[in-house]
């Protein structure tokens, strides 16, 4: 079973990160392909057990998990999987399959990028 | 033209606004009830409409506007209300009735805190 890279995100080429984008919401309205991206991001982390999902690898060990990794957010294996999926499609997390498992790590780049979104550059006139 | 614009930052909610929440999602997994509030704030931004309204207030002079002011997005007037309504829910902006309009401004705490969960405490092995 070859890794098929489903990437319906407009983004260059290079790897499955997806683009960072977008300056700081507080800098000027978005335009809609903008905020099509961001919005992505934000909706793959938009639903609690997949949150915790992704905040257990993030601080796993070494940065990465897999499933085998992942049991007490009491969900089924079959459950975390898919939102690992999620996250890997919202460029949120990459993946290496190892033997018998996948493992998940997190893209420090799409993280800041978001981070950068939420920055606010108050102080405002 | 009388332009109140002297009170910084942080006005203790009044309403709803949501406790900003949690530590940086690499630190460690989160609780399910840190997940349930985090993923609350990040929902609210996963919908392209919202995300564009949202940085239309948060970029708009004086750092809040009222549906008045935000006309440009393609949706109807009704649509922008209730996209902000969820977003005040959320905790992520304030609001403010003056006269006929609502203004609504943005929670700069809150957008901290978010900020904050996607911290990335990198030192990844």
């Amino acid at each position: 079973m070859s890794n098929t890279k489903a990437l319906p995100l407009l983004e260059p080429a290079q790897g499955e990160a997806a683009a960072p984008c977008c300056p700081p919401l507080t800098e000027r309205p978005f335009t809609a392909e903008e905020a099509e991206t961001a919005a992505r991001m934000f909706k793959a982390l938009g639903d609690p057990v997949r949150l915790r999902l992704f905040s257990a690898v993030a601080s796993h060990e070494g940065g990465e998990a897999c499933v085998c990794d992942i049991s007490d957010v009491g969900v089924s294996q079959p459950t975390v999987s898919h939102h690992l999926k999620k996250l890997k499609e919202a460029g949120l997390l990459t993946s290496e399959r190892r033997g018998t498992w996948v493992y998940y790590r997190v893209e420090p780049s799409v993280l800041a990028a978001m981070g950068k979104l939420l920055t606010t550059t108050s102080a405002v006139a």
